[in-house]
This record gives C-alpha cells, structure tokens and sequence, in this order.
C-alpha cells in the first residue's frame, strides 16, 4: 500500500534486482571464456541458465539469511541450474560484492534512463508552459502573501531551469559515474594473479560499463552521485508539485490538474482500465467542489521520502576496511527506494506538467482583486518626481492602509485623495498596471528558453 | 533483495496492510450495524467479504493512482463484493484517512507485539549473558584504544539495560497512544449529526483500540510515538550489534555468533531448509578462517536505515488544514519499513544475544597479553604511599613508556627497577591484578539484574 | 546569521554549557568531600572556582583539539584556578564522558524546563481559541481543496491536543528519563574500590538529578529520549504554523498574526528596542498589503530543522563498547541544536498562538462565497428520501457541476430546477445551512478542553 | 563546546557571514553606480561603510526577528551609517533573499577554496602513502573478520581515489554552480524596468561570480549542489578515519596518528600553544598504553552530523512561490554547519593522512599470526593439479578446520598430513606466501597514482 505512487519505467522490483545480478554473473561467465579462463561454451551456459524467471526469489531470501547477502545462495542455485562443466564458470573469482555493487550499477543505469525520459518530457512541458504564458500577468507571492505581480512564464521558466538542470545531473552521473565493480575477496583479484586487469575490461564491455581504475567496493562516492542526482530530480520536482497545489487551492484558483493519463513521450500514463464507472482522477462523487491534484500530491508524497533516505546513502559511505559490516547493507534498500521514489515522481510530474490547465483569467481576476495594492511601490515612485520622494512615500502608505482597511481598491483612494488633484488619473492608472511592471520577466523567460532548447541540441 | 534481512513475526506486507484496511472497514460496518445506522446483517456481510486473498492488490494500486489513496478503490471493489443492501455499509461515513490511519494503527499493534516478544527474549538472553560473565574480566576499550579493565557481565548489562529500556517504550505505547482515527471528511463526523462519537466507541470496541478525545488526522504525535519506539529499539540493538562485530574481529576473538536458527522463545528463527550442503551460518567454505557475524551485520544493516526514515515521519507532522497534500502521503512507507525493520532486527538481535558465544579464556588471555598497562594508574597509587605521590608518577609513567617501546610486561619493568627494590613484589603483583580493580562492576550487574527481574514481574 | 530566529529562556550557549560542566565538577568535588574522599573544604574551594566567568572559551577549545573532548583542559584550567590540596579535588576519578554527559543533562533539564513553560502558554493559548470560536464556521480543507464545514474551534482543538501531548512528552522525560552519569575510565568506578555506588549517590544528590542503575555512557536512550521530546514539540508546533502561514495567505485572510512581543506567561517576547522608527513585525513599508506571519515561519524554519538532527541523535547510539570513537562526539551538536530550535519554536509558537487574529467574519465570507458545494453531500442526502436515493444523487450532481461551470450558487441552480419544484425551499436551505452541519465538532472541542484542565489540574 | 573540533581555513563565523552580506550590498551599489542609477561615489561610500567590524551583530539579530531574517535591519543600518545621498543606495531594487543568497554563495566559494586546499593535500599524502607502501603486504579485512592479503599501498590508494573524486566535485561546483542571487522583490527585477539583466551582469562581475541565466530564489539545486559538494567531502574522510580508528586498536596496531600539528600545505595545523606541560594528542597521563586518534575521531565527529544536515537541504528545495514560507529559513544554518563540518572534516583529514604512521613490521606479523589460514584457497588452488580439486577442496579444508581448532598453524598441519607426503614443502610454501598472492594490487596503486597525478597536472 506504502508504494501506492509507484509508476515509470524503471523497474527496481527484487525480480528486476535479481535479474540484474544474473546478468552481472553471466557477463562474468562470457568475460571468463574470452580470457581463457574457462572452457568455451561456459559463458553462453550460463547466460542461458542465468533468467529471474527461473528462481525462486523466496528461496534465495532464505539463503541470503545464512551469508547475509542474496549473492553465494544465487550463485550456488545458478550453478546448480548450469550443471556440469560450464558450472565451474559461475561466480569464479569474483566476491558477493561485485556481483550486488554492479547489479546495483545496472538497475540504476535502467533507472536513470527512465527517469531522464520523464523529467525531458517534463522540462519541454515547462518550456511550452513559459512560451505559452509569457504574458500571462499574476500576482507574485511571497512568505504566501500577495506581493508584486509576475508572469506565469516566469514560474514556469523556474520549472524549467530546476528541470534541466536536473537533467544534466542524471546525464553527468550516467556518463561519467557508473562503473563496473569488480575485486575479489579483498579488492585485489588475487586469484586471477596477473590476469584480473583484463578481465575486469572485458566484463566491462560485456556490461557496456566503464572499468573503472581500482575497485570501489569500500569507496562510495559513485553510489552517493546516484543517489544525489535522483535526489536533484525530487528536489526540483516538488517545488513544481508544491507551487501547483498551492496555486490550486480553490480560494486561488489559477491551475488545476488536467485528466492524466495521455500517454505521452514520457510513457508514464497509469490507466485504471476499470471502465466506465471509474472516477476522474483526484475527483469526488460525494464532493463535487473537489479537484484533488493527484498528481502533484504523489510527487510530493515520493519528493519528500527522498532526504531521509539520502541521508543514510551518504552515512553508509563510512565502510570498514575491505567490506563493511552493516554500512553496505544498509545502503540497499534505501538507494533502491530512491530510485524508485525519483523514477515515480518523474513520471508523475512529466503527467502534471504536460497536462497542467492554467486559467489566466483566474490571473487576472485575483491581479485585479487587489485593488492595486501591489502596485503601491510603483506608485509611490511615480508620484515622487510630482510630490518629492518622502511626501510621495507617506501620501502612498497612507493611501494603501487606508485601502486594506476598508477594502476600497488603492485606486479610487487615491484618487479621492485632494492631495493629488493635480496629478492625471492617466498616470496613476499607469502605475497601477501590472503588465507594464514586469521588469526582466520577458528576457528571463527567453533565457530559460534557450537554455532548454540548447540542451535539447546538444544534449 | 533489498530486504533480505526481513525476519521476525510482525507481517507488514501489502497483503497485510490491506488486511487491515479491510478489518477496519468490517469494523465500521459492525459498529454502524450496532448503533442502528445500517439494516441487521450488514456487519457480519461486510466481515465475510473483508478477506484480502479475495483482492487484487494490482487492481487496488491503480484505483489508488486515481484518488492518491487506495481507500476509495478498495471500498469500492469491497462494496461490490458484499452486494446488496448491506453494501451501503461499506464505509459509510468514513472518509480515507479514518481507515487508513486506523488500519496503520493495527499494523503498528501486531508489529510491536511481534517486536516486544523478540527484545523480551533478547533482554532474557543478556540477563543471562550479565549473570553468567559477572566474572568474566575483559580489558575495557575506550575510542577503539584498550583502556582498563571490565567485565564481561557489565558489558552485558549495559545491553541488558538498553533493551529493557526499549521494552518499556514499546509497551508505553502500546497501552496509551493507539486509538482509533475517524472523523469523516473533514474530522467533524458531520454526516452522522449527534451519532459520532458514540460511532466511534463502538468502532473502538470493535477493534479493540482506545478512542480518541478527538481525531488526530492531522495531529500526528501518534504516529512518531511509533515510529520512535521503533527507533529506540534499532538503537538499543545497534549499541550490542557494534560491540559483537568489534569482539568478534579475528584479532580480537572474545564472542563470536552462534550458529543461529534455534527457534527460541522469541520464535525467530531463519530456517534455510536447504539441505545438507548449506554452508553454516557466517561461514565460507573458500575462506576457512571467516566466522562472519550475519546476525550482528543484520542488526547493524536494519538499524542503519531507520533514523532517515524517521526523520521522514516527524517532518511529515507538519500537515495542512484538515488533510495534508503530501505529507501524510510521504508517512505510509517510512512507518511501515520502520516496523519492518524493527522487527527484523528484534528478531536478529534474539538470535545473536541468545546464541553469543563468549570466550572468557580469550578475555583473559588479551588482558595478560596487555603486559600490565592497563593497570598502570593502579599502580601509582599504591606507589604513592611509599614513594610519594609525584615520585611514583613520574616513575611509573617512564616505566609504562618502556613497556610499550619495548614490549616488555610492565610487571618486568618494574620489578627490574633499582628505585623499587625496597618495595615488595606482592605489592606490586596485587596493583596488577585486574580481577581486583573492578570497582562497582558487580553492583552495577546486580542493580540491572534486579530492574530486569522487576520488569519482567511486573511488567 | 542562521539562529536568527533563537528565542526563548534555555541558554544553550557555549558558556552556558561551560557552565553546566563547571556545575558537574563542583557538584563532584563536594560529594567526594561528604564521601570523606578529599579533605574537608575542597567541595567549596572548586565551587567558588568553578564560574565560567573566568574561563577562556577560546582557550578550552584549543586545548580540546589535543584530546578531543573539551573536559581534560577544562578540568586541569580549573585544578589550576583552584590551587592547593583542594586541586586533587578536581575530577577525581571521573573520566571525560562523565562531566560531558551529565552537563548535557543539566542543560536539557533546564531547556525542557523553559520550553514546557513556552509549551504550557501556547497550549492555555489554544484552548483559549478554542473555546471563543467553538461556534466560528469555517470551510473544512482537504488537500488544499475545500471539502466541508467545520468550526475554527475544532482547529484549534486540534492544535491544544498536539500541545498537550508535546507537553506530557517533556514532563515524563524530565521525571523518569534525566540521569546523572557517572562511571569513571570505563563505566566501573575502578579507582574508588567499592565506594562508587556511594559516591554516585552523592553526586546525583548534589545535582538534583537521579541515580541510574547503572552507568550510561554507551547506552545512549536517555539522549534520544531528550530528543524526541523536543521533536515532538516542533512537531506539534509545525502542524500550527503551517495552518497559519495558509490561513494567513492574501486570497484566505482567516487569521492575521498578532503584532508580538508581548511578554505574557511564556516570558519568550522579543524585543527589539529599536526605537520609533522599527517597523511592524512582518511589514513592509515597500508593499502595504504584506502581513508577513513571521512567527509561523520562525516556528517552521526552527521545526524543519528538527528531523535531520534527531536521525543524526537517533544514529549515535552505535556506540563502541565503553566509549565510542566518533558517534559519541557527533551527538553533541546535532543534540544542543534541538534544544535551541525546540526552546526558540516553543517561544515563537506561544507568540504566535496566544497573539493571533481570527477574522471570524471572513471565515463565514468565504464559506458563503462556496455557493453551497461543501453541502452538496448533505442536499443530496435531504433530497433522497423525497426523490430516492439515487434519483437525488444524479441531480444534485448534475447540478453542482452546473455550478462549478457558471459560478452560480449550487442553491439557486436548484432552485431553478423543476424537477425540485415540489421540494420545499426552506428543506434546500437547512441543508445549504453550514452551521447545522457541524457533527460532533462541539463535542470535540469540549473534550480537548477538558483534557486541557485535567491536564492543568493534575499536571 | 559542541563545535570543539572546528577547525580549517574558513571562517563560517556568524561575522564572516555579516560580511558577506555587507559585501553584497557593497557590490550592489558600486553596480548601480556602474549602470547609472544612484549618484558618483555612492558604490565608495557604501563599500567604505561595509564593514561587519563597524556593526553589533546582537543588534542585527534582533531587528531580524522584526522580520524573519536580518537583512532588512542591516540594510537600515548600513544606510545610516552611510549617511547623506549615498544612503539611498544602499539595497536598491533588491530584496532581503537576493543578499541572502548572494552572501551564502560567497561564504560556499571562501569554504570550497580552503576545503579544496586541505582535501589536495590529504590527496598528497595518501598518494604518498599508496607509493611508500606499494610493497607493504598486510591482511584484508572484510566483515571484520580477517580474509585474504592486500597491501597497505592498496587501501591508500582506496583512500586516494574517494578524495581525488571529491576534490573534483569541489571544482565542478566551483566552476559551473555558483552564481549571483538578483531578482527583486518577486524575482523580475521589476523595479528597474529594462535595466535588470545589465545591472545583474554588473552585479555578477563585481563579485566575481556568473550571473544565472534567470533568478534562482526559489529554485534551490545550487545550494544542493554545494551540500553535496561538501557531503562528498565527509564521505571520502569518513572512510579514512573509520579504517584509521580499527587500524589503531590495541590489538591491532597497524596505524597510529602523528602528533598532529604540523603546518603542512593544508595549513590547518591547530596549536595548542599551551606550553610545555601540554599533554601529547591523544595521549592521556593516567593510561599509557592509550594513543588515541584524535585526528580520525574529530573526521568521524563531523562527518557523521552531515548526513542529516543534508537532508534538511535538500527537503528545503520544495519552497512555494516566489519565496518560502519556512524551507528558505530552514536552509540557512544547515548550509552554514555542512560548510563548517566539512572544512574542519578536511582539515583534520588532511592532519590525520600526512601525519599517518605505518608499522609495516606489525602488519607483516599480524598476517604471519594468521597461521597461513588467509591462504587456504591458494593452497586448494595449489594442490588441485596434484590431487584432484574435490580431494584437494576436502584435505585443505580439514587441515584449516584442525588449524583453527588448534592453533596450529595451516602449515604445520598440511606437513605433518601424510596424505601430502608427496607434495614438496616448497610448492606448500609458496602458496602460503602472501607477497605472492596479490593479484592487481600492484596495478590498481599504480592506475590510482597515475589517475593522482594527471588531476594535479590537469586540475
């Protein structure tokens, strides 16, 4: 029930993990044979032999229990399956070690890929939000109270950066941070005398996997890059997720969740497929005022699991000697949840950012709403060339508090006000109007624009 | 595979969290039955249908990916397996959070049931422990570095403490801070007008679970107090853990594991049931020196992961209005993994603590290979009443200086000193004795031994 | 710059935990002078010297980078302060751990002690607004959506409960849960022979604090006890501000904070002496129309702060057999931080509770401006036993998505309905009526209150 | 006292951070000035006043909880204490987060500097130890539990490896992360009409920093990007200093740190200066025999509290709108402690590697005290060809078993084994040589090295 959010196309399931062991053993077993280390034929026997589907996942759970880790009682089991010669190949000289850090490597190379689909497809949903409401004018907030207006392209072009620039963390760990993990009982391939280098090169070609220059089996900061880069990615996404729910409070009004579900180039649509009774999603029978925003609730929902989880990846890289007793165990689960959280957000938010219906109306009505108390500031500097900055000042503020008392819009205060008999209602009226105070919104949102258009380029 | 150290009698799968989902939603049903809400029958139709192996935990997922919760799908799916009239009854006047939070609650109950049987049984285990080895003398250790001597009975006893500790926290819990959680859509139990609370009385009696003086769904104090006496448990466990692995190190040898799976009282045994070649608990038929301690890293590999998960649960308090967008969300997983791993780690901690094997005759042997420095401080005071306080410091601390650079027993040392010649051997002899210089060593075993005894009568 | 929001009467400064050290060591010195362990007059000759007054934090400090804790160059600068036979007096038989763990527990002592009064105000504060808006209709919030009514009591009920148990958290780990800790080298008082027991008593007297069992300085429950409590102040406190950063928002307007700095009961005003000139606190003379709830945000920027230290306490208790080498060390921020942010929360949040503006009036606007959709459940319920039940459910909501779409009352679209042409207007209207749709909150808010008194009364 | 092992080349002082801010400022008006918009002179007078010693930091902390954070206040007071037509340059157009921000980024850029220079010249030293102990064959420990041999040289360069990695994630954040904060009050810079994006570059440019493509106030992966930056430091050190702790027991004695305090490249040596009666670090008068790690207990201290403080970031990035309720404020002091731990963390390590002393003689009796039982797999290997594998598998593993049993060495069993009579002693010997059972070593140290040098030559 806890994972009631997952989705995306990542698949970190105990059997994806024990399939990515099997081929990590099987790569083993083909690399063996072209070093000449094993009889030819033993690295396609146990390719062969080496398929999830074929194991009993509580059987090797129950082995785990006796050597505290999945590996030797797979490897026993796999032999089994192999048989005769070819048996000999399976797991040779390699320690449990290597086999989980490296399947570990593959699950998260599956999940970085995944989830960059989801959070590319998010970003040029953000970019088409920016270009679309580059002049969609509202009321900025801050602290959560009104302040003065911006543009809904600006919001959505601060979406975009945190976007792209999570996807550049997911691509930077992806090309430069996965390696394959290969040492032996200790981290120095002992067994293999001189011949552990190359065979550590060719089990990296048979994973597509960089060799890296030593071991890192005690050297954690690879595993940590993972973690951090998926972390990058809830990160950005929940402030998107946190801003939508808030923008869609009913009292606000300015967003609301589209349907879900279109299965676009993020491949993330969750579709009941109950058929037509089934409710629209984050809708209420009972409730019919109620648009939940689903989507943005369950990135929240996996965002914020994401900090505490981390928190223990990056602990655990205190490891003991050559193998650590309890700091690499504790590393699994949480790097895998992480995973699985950010990979699910992922594709939650890609659906929340493509389908996000905004009303700029609704902007406009809760701009207007103000009574041009935001613009107050703007005021006061327009009147101080008139009046004298100080006299403008204390004309303004006394202006904008006799407004928020009263609830009459600062407008019609000041104009009823004698003092400023003299100054043309035309340019008060310039003052008060949001959509020539907008500052740098325009050139931000350009700017946030071909930044995304040059990633798109070139990666 | 993350999970492979998943052990203990507590069950908080998927199936059963929705178990108790469905318990808790059979329970309404009987409660509504009770106070004349719903037609004679409806509870006993509703508690025949509340069977999880009669659902689709699939199809439960993607219904909850469409309301953010698996509530409303399941009651849905629940409503049409009882048919008929007596499906009004399903969740009538409920809203999600009423029968996920209660259903959490039931999780919580079984899990620290489960949890206390097995740190009970653990605690017995050090009490024994404590009581066996009161004279076991055994060089203290402080910062890693052999300081003066202990024994092996206080070390016991200081675990002992901790779990009776735990215990206590566990059963506090327990019996004042469950309840029951249901308030309808917005914690008013508004559709039911004048009938709440008496609803929620007989919804509680039901379950066998305290009522609340008012709803807590987003007053969350109930859920870190179980969340934190999990905690207090992993970290009771993880103080005897450490200790394990750094007395067992080859080098230092005074306990090791033993061969674990003897289905104790705590009923936590791990049976691999594999037949004759399964390799012995620890052991590793390629290195015939390696008695890992699986149980410990167990411990350790749980007890690692549970502060970020809390840390998780009590940011999640911070929950918006009468029903949080997110951060009730981000609890489910965290709570159930900290019950989960909680109750793995009693489970493990009762193996290892009952099963340790001691070797007082090694604890000797380290204390006399330390060649007399431990004693050191010892020996100035009884220097100082012959020599004088500062002589005999000054003396003894060249003396001490010597032994370590040379490795030649402090006793030696000193006995070849021309400026002792005057002081007799015995004298000398008896400040070295480690057996003598143990302080309050015994009063504290028996002052432990005693609350243990007091707890387990009294409860 | 970063405990800018330090508030409230616990001092945990360095000096003040100088001080407690100071206190530790005297407080010793006079139970090894009752103990007839040191001569006559050493107990007063440290207690006059230890004043943290005159010491040097700098160069404490400096001297503690030599051994790694600060208590060796504090004990000898203090031998030396004292001078003469009474010196020896000075941390006789006492090893580092003792005087940082027992100071540790003086400092929390007081921190509970100041926070429960901040606690205590806030919670007296609630029950205060509790009581007042027991009849305050308000819009119920789920997911940031509107739902159903409730009344600003029942809130605030809400908030009393979570303060009341935060409140008995501090209170029982003030009673059974503070304890002097003293153990000598490694935990077993060596150097005092069989005077240890004895002497401990007599320490623990001297301080006002228990004697435990046995020593504690690896069984560190007692540090996450004083933690947690803590955590489940910020905790309760952040479920409030988080209420009150939203209810605050421009487009709500339900509460304003108070201006503050008003010294009630809490003691904790702040004050900022700044003269004429100062502004309001959370104006801002640039924007009229911004009321910045500074308080809530000082209450969450202190409470989000809370979870990543528990984990870091919660973690610390791996300790290595008699004194650990790096988890005893990282305890002693992360702890002294969440005393500080628990203490400034508490103060912050009495401030905040016992000062705030509930705009009634606006909280019946706002409901009113809802058009009736919160009730379309309860008109749906009235209308079925006129037209059946499922007849009533597909018209009212046909007829509260007319009214989603138009903006028109959910009432008059009724009314305009024929097919309710026989329905009496006055049944439409009681069931539109909010304040007839309350359930038990008034029962609610009665329970809260009196568990408050009860709670007042007997402590 | 919490702090007690700060330590390091950056200040992170509340003072240094004031000056930071005031730099802000400064810089701020000198651009203006540059852009034209405040008179001549006003970027000299403001920077003339920008002086942290000139202001009351207690002052400041209390105009700050006026309004959350003390900018606003130090705004005012720096204009008056500028004086005249100056003054009105002081904070123009920006807002309280932009110098907030700017600031943190200013005191990132001073840490990451003096934390790169002491994690070099820990890089420096572990290299050298790589390269001296090349040859320094000890016995690899995996579990704690003795396994097979390795060599020294391979475990620094381990070490080398994790600090190389996090060396470069310092320079990457310091090239590609850092930039300016300057957005105005909702992040458009509204109140500078066009003028914006130049006043930003000028801003940027007199700041030495890049000026972001759009604000980033609410955007907040820059600031992970730094906590992780750091985090990564800890790491790396946290993985040395544990080894260092196990390797410096008493029982083990492999290790042992320096005395510390040498002012090497890093320059971080810390100086007592306290005379001669100053005790040696780690030493400790009453116990000889301890020579405690101060240095990797001091990393360990630090290191551990940054997993937690992380957490607490990176949960801060979910900040609402255009500035945060809370999650900004949050972020303030756990950004601060990460700069402080990690440098301190660095300057130790730097200490603890360059100052390790390695006993390359007892490591060498250490694998000799092992009895030959780390070579049992060579020897099967060994004998294999002569007898057959499963027989060689069932002699050696009867042998090694009788070993452990006995205490006789492997060797001696395997001679006196009449079924080996056959075998020569010589080709036994050689297969219980561990210099000969190395495998890579030789090549990972050499590839680490290589991997070392080209970084120092390349950056």
């Amino acid at each position: 029930m806890g994972s009631v959010f997952a989705r995306g196309a990542a698949d970190t399931s105990d059997t994806a993990w024990l399939q990515a062991m099997l081929d990590t053993e099987a790569a083993l077993a083909r690399a063996l044979e072209r070093a000449g280390l094993v009889p030819a034929g033993s690295g396609a026997a146990v390719t062969a032999a080496a398929n999830a589907a074929d194991f009993d996942l509580a059987q090797v759970g129950e082995l785990a229990a006796l050597t505290g880790n999945p590996v030797p009682g797979l490897a026993r089991l796999l032999a089994r399956a192999v048989g005769g010669q070819s048996a000999r190949a399976v797991h040779r000289g390699a320690t449990s070690q290597d086999i989980m850090d490296t399947s570990v490597v593959l699950l998260a190379r599956r999940a970085i890929d995944a989830t960059s689909g989801d959070v590319a497809a998010a970003a040029d949903g953000a970019a088409r939000l920016a270009a679309e409401h580059r002049g969609s004018v509202m009321i900025g907030r801050t602290l959560l109270q009104q302040a003065v207006p911006t543009t809904f392209g600006v919001v959505a072009a601060g979406w975009l950066s945190g976007l792209d620039a999570a996807l550049a963390g997911l691509q930077a760990v992806r090309e430069t941070r996965l390696a394959v993990q290969f040492g032996g009982a200790a981290g120095t391939l002992a067994s293999f005398g001189p011949d552990g280098p190359r065979l550590v090169a060719l089990l990296a070609e048979e994973l597509g996997l960089p060799a890296p220059a030593l071991p890192w089996h005690t050297e954690r900061l690879r595993i940590i890059d993972i973690a951090t880069a998926m972390a990058r990615v809830t990160a950005a996404l929940s402030k998107i997720a946190r801003d939508v729910t808030l923008l869609a409070q009913t009292e606000v009004g300015e967003v609301a969740e589209g349907a879900g579900g279109s299965a676009g180039p993020g491949g993330s649509a969750g579709s009941a497929g109950s058929g037509g009774d089934a409710p629209r999603r984050g809708g209420s029978s009972a409730m019919p005022n109620k648009n939940n925003p689903v989507a943005a609730i369950a990135v929240l929902g996996c965002a914020r699991q994401v900090p505490g989880l981390l928190a223990t990846v990056v602990a655990s890289a205190e490891q003991e000697h050559q193998r650590a007793a309890g700091a690499w165990h504790a590393e699994w689960e949480p790097l895998r949840d992480i995973l699985r959280l950010a990979g699910s957000a992922a594709s939650w938010g890609s659906d929340l950012v493509r389908g996000l219906q905004v009303d700029a109306a609704r902007m406009e009505r809760n701009l207007a709403a103000a009574g041009g108390l935001p613009l107050a500031e703007r005021v006061t500097a327009a009147l101080a060339q008139a009046l004298g900055g100080p006299r403008a000042h204390d004309l303004v503020g006394a202006a904008a508090a006799k407004s928020v008392a009263s609830g009459v819009p600062l407008r019609d205060v000041l104009l009823a006000d004698p003092a400023l008999e003299s100054v043309p209602a035309e340019r008060i009226d310039l003052a008060l109007d949001p959509a020539t105070y907008l500052g740098a919104s325009d050139t931000f949102v350009a700017a946030a624009l071909e930044a995304h258009t040059r990633r798109n380029q070139h990666g």
